[in-house]
């Protein structure tokens, strides 16, 4: 059996957990099951397929320091790579395939984002192991799809071929779609959301890269010439920002033949915003859920989540309330997603210490 | 000249302010304005017909410390009456005029509220002036009616017979209406609300009550008994619970003949709830009354109150959302009166600190 080594990438910013996630303690540095911070629960479910000291995780340089903190005990600091600058998921996998495979040697990478919530571990690493032993075998890129559950507008899908087993072929790559189209992949049968999950050998993908981003490559390799050197992170500081912006999606799977998918049903859920809180805790008979500290008087449909003041919350629905330190966020559920709004606002005002 | 005393009745409770309004910092005690406590602001609108040191207030126990802090510069202390209990407003004015009589003589009596706001204190002063020389010439109750400007169920009424001049003979009072109700008597125009504004001699109200309540004098003179003794607050305290629960207006106003009324037009607003904080404050363009530290986005008609923290509030419609130091608030101004339900059900929790 090959060598497994995990790689989370956590760089992103975040916006929609404003006023609890910000610029430096985004959603994967969040407690917000109240159990884990979530990186760490994405870390500990990689644990299926690949040792601990065996993951890596991507960030970028405003985050790093409070990842190290979060996931000490679990990975090694030099596993922590740091992104001087958010250059999209291409250069994010490219960049840590490289360093694997200079440092470690050639093995299967256990690809996932940092920030979704998986509800049946047991599935998830039963699918991973199915994953890691294709790509193992097959040399070819291996992703994990989502069997969708609604028509959701918010995600890309997955078009396979109908085969025996568990792993299908790829047919395309479709971007986000509108309802009616969703509804339709759905109905055919023969889509799964792309939850962003990759699984494949650290020299099959580089090959890829060398093939279809062969600019995006050869500055990688600029950067692999310094690592272990004493310029390493000034040469990264200086390449890093100038490589090409494009996602892992556009640049590679998209341009691709002899993909494999597999769909999986393991209570997968993106926790993409506020109103996605319930997936986390449970909900009270009116359909409420609340963490922390609150009163309701004739409250339906409405999260809660306070981190010390108490909330009184009377004769409102379908509505997000939100206390942290220093700010209040209240905003209906149908528009969790203009939480974003708000950060830009703060950030066209100039006050930083909100964002 | 007869010598003008004012009395300025600031016992309430206030559970409608919650979170800001608290048992011993009810709304009469808070500075809603941004300007000054309403106390305060009622005390000086006395001073158009009462001089500074001619001012009573009737408080109860719990909030008299406050109260003595707050209006300290203005009230002397032993202006400052203190109710052991509430027994409405019959005890409370019956224990005032007795006090006055008493220990400073004969005079006319300006009783008003100590949380309502007025927009118009010029005009607001000229009508207290027409009120004093009637009573004061009369010998007749006289009451200040409100110009209504709309169809409001939530305030007792007083019919008046139109004859010639500014002051009109009362018909009768009327209990809080139906919304018909209401409207008709707007459209006849010989209706005012009932503003709890009233004008009389100490000895002209004092005969009523022992005629009309003559078991409640009979009480109160036992009280007076002890004015100046060292006594004093113990026999209060032993009689005053014991007094009857009688609101002034029942138990005097709507049975007695030959009351007089002056409707006022001086922007009158009792400032009754969160809802209507716009009274106090100017709107933006979008109708949302802001008051301290907030961010808004597509927000309209809301009302924002923060003692601190930043408040942003996305997207929404017609809200209260109020902070202070220990708890938030949000409700829909449509409910503004269900406040006080939260209030109860914080008393049921017994999570004292809050209330």
């Amino acid at each position: 059996m090959e060598k497994v080594y995990g790689i989370i990438m956590a760089g992103g910013g975040g916006t929609r957990f404003w006023p609890l996630s910000r610029k430096g303690t985004p959603k994967q540095l969040l407690n917000l099951s109240g159990k884990e911070v979530m990186v760490n629960e994405a870390i500990d479910r990689l644990t299926r397929v690949a040792a601990y000291e065996d993951i890596y995780i991507v960030t970028n340089c405003e985050q790093a320091d409070k990842m190290r903190a979060v996931t000490t005990g679990r990975i090694l600091p030099e596993r922590i790579l740091s992104e001087p600058c958010a250059r999209n998921t291409a250069a994010c996998i490219g960049y840590a395939a490289l360093k694997i495979m200079r440092e470690r040697g050639d093995g299967v990478l256990v690809i996932t984002p940092s920030d979704a919530y998986i509800r049946d571990e047991e599935a998830f690493g039963r699918v991973l192991g199915v994953a890691v032993r294709t790509a193992s075998s097959s040399n070819k890129l291996v992703t994990i799809g989502i069997t969708p559950t609604f028509p959701a507008t918010g995600y890309g899908y997955i078009r396979y071929r109908d085969a025996q087993g568990e792993v299908k072929p790829v047919v395309r790559f479709v971007e986000k779609p509108t309802r009616k189209k969703a509804e339709e992949y759905i109905r055919s049968g023969c889509y799964v959301w792309n939850s962003g999950m990759f699984v494949w050998k650290a020299s099959v993908i580089l090959k890829k890269f060398k093939r279809l981003l062969p600019d995006l490559y050869a500055q990688l390799l600029k950067i692999a010439a310094s690592f272990g050197k004493p310029e390493e992170s000034r040469v990264l500081e200086e390449i890093y920002p100038e490589l090409p912006s494009v996602s892992i999606d556009y640049g590679i799977m998209e341009r691709s033949k002899d993909i494999l998918v597999i769909p999986g049903e393991f209570g997968w859920n993106d926790v993409g915003s506020w109103d996605m809180l319930g997936v986390l805790h449970p909900q009270d008979e009116a359909g409420n859920v609340v963490v922390g500290n609150a009163v309701n008087v004739d409250t339906q449909n409405t999260v809660i989540y306070s981190s010390g003041k108490m909330i009184a919350a009377v004769d409102v629905s379908d509505l997000i309330i939100v206390e942290t330190p220093d700010a209040i966020l209240v905003c209906p559920k149908s528009k969790a997603q203009d939480v974003k709004k708000i950060v830009e606002e703060l950030k066209a005002e100039g006050r930083e210490e909100l964002l």
